[in-house]
C-alpha cells in the first residue's frame, strides 16, 4: 500500500543543535503518524537526527544518497536509495516526498526548496529567518507555508494529507 | 535498521506471461525471507508481477520510476521513488540493489545489466538464452550468474547474503 | 583547445522584456570574447535571449536540454545536450559553465545559484533585488558577486578568466 | 547553428591498440565532414582517440563527462560537459548524439547501446563480433546497424544525415 512520504531537508555538518533536536523531535512525530521520513541520508546533521527521531518509534526511513555506494550513508537510513549522482539527487528527494519540511538552512537545502517550488510542491519552512522566508514566498507565493514549531508543522501535514490522501484517484492525490 | 534489497529487472508492456508468473514467485520468495523487492516501479511486466508477488506475503516493494510524477507508478509499489530522469533513473535500480535478478530481456532491462556489472554487482540470469548469457559473461566474468528455476535463484541469493550481509562493517558488505 | 564558457540562467517564459534585453546584450558581449554561452537551452526567456545575442557575433552556443529530445529547444542552441532529466540538469548547468550570471530570478534558476554554490562556482547576480542579494549572501559569502550592469558583469568575467585560466594546470583551473 | 553530433562509443582503460586506431580515423572522418564528435570524455582509450582524430583536421570535440569536475577529462575535449552523475550520464551521451558509432566492447559502452537502442537511436555497430550483433540485433532489430570499415561507418552516417538532417523541421529531424 502506498506509503505516505515527508521529506525532511537541512544542513548536513553545519546544522545547530537546537535545529537537529528540532529535526530529532519532527522525525519522531511523523513517524507516530505512520508516515515515511524522507532524508537525503547521510550520516550528519538534519538528515539523520529526523530518522533518529523516526526510529524512537520504529519508524520507517529512507535515505536518498549522493554517493555511489553506502559509504558515509547514516545507519539511521532503513532503505538506502543509492543514485551515484551527487546533487542532481536532490530533485528525488523533492519529488518522492508527498509534502516538504525545512530545517535549517545550507546551499543544497535551498536548492531543495527552489526545486519543490518548481516541482509544484508544498514545503513548510520551520523557524526560518525573515529573509529567507522573503526570498522563497517571492518565488513560491502560496506553495511556501510557514511554521514556528513541530506541534504547527504537524497541524499543516495532518490537514495536508486529509484532502490529498495518497491513495485518491489518479490527478487528485499528493504526488 | 539497514533492509536487504533484491532488485528485479525485466521488461514492462513486453514481458511474456511466463515470465511475469516467475517474477511474481520470486517476488513471494524474497518477501517471506523479509527482504525488500526493487523494481521500476511502472504499472507492467516484470516490474508489477514481482511486486505483486512480494505483497501476497506481506512484503515490502520500493519502485524507482522514471517519471516526475507517480502516474503510471503501479499501485504494487509501497514506497514510490520518483526520479523524472527517464531511463537515467536506471542505475539508480542497481546501484541501491544488493543483488539483481533478471527475468525476460528488452533494451532498459539489457542496460541494467550492463550498468551492474560496471558497478560491480552480482547479477543472476534467470532463464537466459544463450546468446544473453554469454555476450554478458563476455562482458562480466564472474558478476554473472545463471540459474533456471526460481528455487535456484533464491539459493544463490541466500548465499550471497550469508557472505554479504547487509550490517557487516562498511568495506565488506554487500552494497 | 578547451574553450572558456559563461553560463547565463535565468527565467524563461516568464522572464521581463528589459531583462531578456539585458540577457541578448550579455550574450554578445561574451561571444565577441570568444567565450562560449551555456543556458537552458529551451526557446523562452533568458536562454534564448543569451543565445540570439551569442549570434549576433557568430558566438558558440549550448542548451543543456530538460527534455528528452529536441523539442522544445530554441534554434539559436548550436550544441543542444538532450538530458532527458528534467530539473535535475540544472547541476549539469552549473558545473559545465566556468563562472555563471544569473538575470531575473524564477524557481529553477533559484535552484542554480543554490546548486553553484554548493559547487564553489562564482556567480554574479546582475540587477537582482536587494531580498534575493542577502538571501543568497547569507548562504553562499563570497562567492556571490553583485553587478549592475552588462559592462560590470563583464568587468568580473575577465577579470576571473586572468586569474583562472582554463588551461592552467589541473588543480588551478576554474573548473 | 545546428550542428550534427556523431558519438563514437567504446572502451576507456582497456581498449585495443587497433580500436583505438580506428577510432582515430573515424573521429577524423567525422570532422572533416563538419560534424562534431561527442564522446564520454575521459583521457583514456576510445573516448580520447575519436576526440584527437578529429583535431587533426580542426574539428570540434565534445566530453560528457562523469565526475564533477574536469579532472580526468581529456585534453582533447574542447567542450567539456561536467555532470557529476557518474554512468548516468551514459544516457545524456546517447541522447545528445544523432548517431551513434560503437567500437570495443565493455560493461559501460553495452549500456550506451542499450539505452540508445531505448531511446530509439541508430547504432552502428564497428567490428563488432557475433554474439554481439546477435544479442544487440535481439533486443534492437532494424535500430543496430553493423560496418567493419571506417569507411562503411562513414557512408551509413552520410547517408542517415541525407535523409534526416538536423535542421529538418521539428518531427522529421533526427533529434
Amino acid at each position: 500500500m502506498a506509503k505516505l512520504i515527508v521529506g525532511i531537508m537541512g544542513p548536513g555538518e553545519n546544522a545547530r543543535p537546537e535545529e537537529n533536536e528540532m529535526a530529532f523531535d519532527l522525525g519522531k512525530a511523523i513517524a507516530q503518524e505512520g508516515w515515511v521520513v524522507l532524508t537525503g541520508g547521510r550520516s550528519f546533521g538534519i538528515m539523520e537526527a529526523a530518522m533518529k527521531g523516526a526510529h524512537e518509534v520504529n519508524g520507517l526511513t529512507i535515505g536518498i544518497l549522493p554517493g555511489d555506494s553506502s559509504e558515509n550513508a547514516s545507519y539511521d537510513a532503513d532503505i538506502k536509495i543509492i543514485t551515484g549522482m551527487g546533487s542532481a539527487r536532490n530533485i528525488i528527494n523533492v519529488l518522492s516526498s508527498h509534502i516538504l519540511v525545512v530545517i535549517g538552512m545550507a546551499a543544497g537545502t535551498a536548492s531543495e526548496v527552489a526545486l519543490a517550488i518548481k516541482a509544484g510542491k508544498k514545503i513548510i519552512l520551520l523557524q526560518q529567518d525573515e529573509i529567507t522566508i522573503r526570498f522563497f514566498k517571492n518565488i513560491g507565493t502560496y506553495k511556501i507555508l510557514v511554521a514556528n514549531t513541530v506541534e504547527e508543522t504537524m497541524k499543516i501535514i495532518r490537514d495536508y494529507f486529509k484532502v490529498n490522501p495518497a491513495h485518491a484517484p489518479e490527478g487528485e492525490e499528493a504526488l
